[in-house]
């Protein structure tokens, strides 16, 4: 399967594809959509889903996992947040990908093992499992541990289904 | 101009539109899109996405006019109502329209002549602006008065415009 990971961002969007065979990954692209800070929230929305869009035409992800973002500094910071977070759940459901959503901490344990981990970890963990990417930012590197989280989820699933089954884990 | 008005919320999305000639408001169509509490956030996403692509696809507005809303519950609750918001603000803007922002006490200002009106006020006074129109609930009254606050704004802002210029006011 071809994961997208997802950190959702007015300003910057980031995104990251990865190929999961088994337990193997491989890395297929990264980067981050940005939007003008200068223009209106509407017109940035639309620039953020224009972008988004065709990462997704390009390469083809089959599933898709969104980093579910908490804000806590003011109401006005949350609701924007949460608007890019609309278009970060919108486009992958109009390409028809059911969209996985994984709490920080879910994405951080995934990852680095523990959930309290700092952004640090995460990022030289990230590094450690697609060894020699070119990684686009903090943000494309979010949304590769995101990736990463949600092929893990369903390596899990995977396991527990084979041993409900009586198959060998 | 036909405007349409839009009260987003991530349950229910109320839209109204109407056309304004000079200082003549008249009522084209108002409802409210709906989406599953039960499904998950993204396919509710897409739902409302389609639904409201749907309304300006059958009445074509020239003007959209999104209201700010402000929620201070809890972040998670601020954070789904933003990502609703993110498709009020995105629809209009996918179909080429510039999209006004109001913020509530604006809205009532404009309809009921004070911000800090109730909500059955603006509910009224969109019923007398518009009289004899079936309204399909709270959600659809508030776009109506959404509506009717863009075109207020656009009136004040083509008088300013005739006075400064040396017209008459």
């Amino acid at each position: 399967m071809r994961v997208i990971g997802i950190d959702p961002g007015l300003r910057n969007l980031g995104w990251g594809v990865i190929d999961v065979a088994g337990t193997r990954l491989s890395h297929v692209a990264n980067g981050v959509c940005v939007s003008d800070p200068a223009a209106d929230l509407a017109s940035r929305l639309l620039d953020l889903h224009g972008q988004l869009t065709r990462v997704l035409q390009r390469h083809g992800p089959t599933q898709a996992a969104v980093e579910q973002t908490f804000v806590n500094k003011d109401a006005v910071a949350t609701l924007k947040l949460g608007s890019a977070r609309g278009i970060a759940l919108l486009v992958p459901a109009q390409a028809g990908l059911v969209v996985g959503e994984y709490a920080p901490n879910a994405v951080k344990k995934a990852v680095v093992g523990v959930g309290k981990a700092a952004k640090v970890q995460v990022d030289h963990m990230v590094r450690m499992q697609l060894p020699g990417v070119a990684i686009a930012g903090p943000d494309a590197a979010d949304a590769l541990a995101v990736a990463i989280c949600h092929a893990w989820h369903c390596q899990s699933a995977g396991r527990l289904a084979a041993a409900v089954a009586g198959g060998v884990r």
